[in-house]
């Protein structure tokens, strides 16, 4: 039998779970959205086996259900699916923001989710199966998660295409904040302040690619950002803070025409964008360790989480319960030697047998 | 015989001239560089017929000279330029900042110039033949500017396949401040900014495409972009405090959870650059005009700047002396019914016969 999978809210990021999930994965994809005209459009365009009347009905008999609906409504919609999900389904949100809905929802079927991938236009004709190839797939597991809920939810991400990393909301949070929903004010900045300069010189407004690149996520839909914004106001407004003070740093070496300053400044971002490059391009062959885990709620977060504290990519997993369901094994595919060594070194400091498989 | 051409200084914007004009117009191209590799790496590509051991010998005999150096060596490399280009010969620069260079040079010979275009990597290694389609290429002619100069070379730029707009040396800086430069500027802090809080909490360093997209110039070589920055730091730290302000503005409003303000905030952002998008593809079909004008210094100049000002770009321009050489006709392409019909209104405010050709 196919795998199950209801998808609520076909939007860009919903629509493309189910494109790659039929796919890749030749699932049945059930979903729902409250425009009509959305989920139409979701079946003409194949992203959909099925359209429902409801959330309930999408979610009913579904092995993992995705809810895809903007930051603010997401809490209630979460609710919803939990309620209608059968007892071994794994229920996953998109949110860019985790705090809030991780904090309203302590069932062990939940895990709190959020692919780093989008693009410039929203809505399910955008939709592509390839969205999320070589993504970051963010994923916040608390003590109460399911092991069985996470390794599901894990490796139907790894299907999908992305790389799924385990964090806890707040570092999410915070991490987000920077890179991405500051890029988006300061794109929102530039590209006001530009439109309000060339309209005062009533200039045509010519501009260039270094300009084009810095204001391509500028006015992003309302309907999602304004929720993302507000959800994370406190870690955005310490980020701005932050701009702000190397803003007037930068300000004050120009005003004191201070060359050495500006090329040192200058000279460490090119550093700094340099060593993110290369420690996203760093990777390897991919090594399998095995390790012998208790089967309790929690264990499987855990090694997630201290994993992807450590810069560890768990690029797959794979959950093989013993028999006498008191403890079980779990294979974990990392990316080269260094990710492996890592690897073994922190399973042993929580206590688990661990081997290279 | 082929058109000569000079280029001094061989980067990614020398080099991408020299091969445009090589490839468009069949010219002959001479080069020089301080750097012998750059030379030689520029020979091995095309992109220059000869390579010569000084900007002298480069200059000897072309009909025009680009001179692409770092902004802080402009003067000095233009006044050399100057002194042994020949006496129908132009001379144009491709400095991103033009207050400077102008006010080193009253040469009727001297016409300053800065093309809308680059890329990511510098070096002749990554020019190319096509990096000025489409771009906008600013010139900035004075009143000492002769029109037989500006006009050859707007007619270069045009086959290069750049859009030339005049604009005067203050009104370009303080538009640079605003669309090249704080961008930079921003992508600088956000990379920085970004490391920082990622190394903070030793995580792993994803991002996704909005962040790829905002920091994509962050980092550009010391050695072209501190001369940048500090030849046009009164109007960039004018830019970074607007900046700042409006950051400000927008913390205020995420710290009050103002979710009203937020949306109206955004919504203006997504309005304006939408406006930015659609001015930058207005167009329409080619109309010709041909104004009659007096021949003397300066007359070029005033029709282009006039024209820029007003936001009309002048696709291509002919100049057509008179026998007598007292006065002459000019024939200019604009696009589009509208900028056509602005361009008659303007040449006649300024005393000129104008008619349609």
């Amino acid at each position: 039998m196919s795998t199950r999978i209801a998808v609520i809210g076909v939007g860009l990021i919903g629509g493309s779970i189910a494109l790659a999930a039929r796919e890749r994965l030749g699932a049945e994809v059930a979903g729902f959205d409250e425009s009509s005209s959305a989920l139409e459009l979701a079946i003409s365009r194949g992203a959909l086996s099925r359209r429902c009347a409801s959330a309930a009905e999408a979610v009913a008999g579904a092995q993992a259900v995705f809810v895809a609906v903007p930051v603010g409504a997401l809490p209630a919609a979460v609710a919803a699916a939990l309620e209608s999900a059968a007892g071994d389904c794994v229920v996953t949100d998109v949110g860019s923001t985790k705090r809030a809905v991780a904090a309203a929802h302590s069932d062990p079927r939940f895990v709190g989710g959020h692919p780093l991938a989008g693009a410039e236009n929203s809505g399910v004709a955008h939709a592509r199966a390839d969205l999320f190839d070589g993504a970051t797939w963010y994923l916040t597991p608390t003590s109460e998660t399911s092991g069985v809920a996470y390794e599901r939810l894990h490796r139907l991400l790894h299907v999908l295409g992305a790389l799924p990393v385990a964090i806890d909301p707040a570092t999410h949070d915070t991490i987000l904040a920077t890179v991405s929903h500051l890029p988006h004010v300061l794109a929102n900045v530039l590209v006001s302040q530009a439109a309000g300069t060339l309209a005062a010189r009533e200039r045509l407004p010519a501009t260039g690619p270094s300009f084009r690149d810095a204001t391509r996520v500028a006015g992003a839909p309302s309907r999602i950002w304004t929720d993302i914004y507000l959800s994370n106001r406190d870690a955005l407004a310490a980020g701005i803070t932050e701009a702000i003070d190397r803003l007037d740093g930068v300000r004050r070496s120009l005003l004191e025409g201070d060359g050495e300053q500006i090329t040192a400044w200058n000279d460490e971002a090119a550093a700094d964008r340099r060593r993110l490059l290369e420690a996203q391009l760093a990777g390897g062959p991919l090594c399998e360790l095995r390790a012998s885990v208790p089967n309790r709620p929690g264990v499987i977060a855990q090694l997630a989480l201290e994993l992807g504290r450590a810069g560890v990519n768990i690029t797959d997993m794979a959950l093989y319960p013993a028999a006498g369901m008191s403890d079980g094994v779990v294979a974990l595919w990392v990316s080269g030697e260094q990710a492996a060594r890592r690897t073994e070194e922190l399973v042993g400091k929580l206590g688990f047998p661990v081997a290279r498989a």
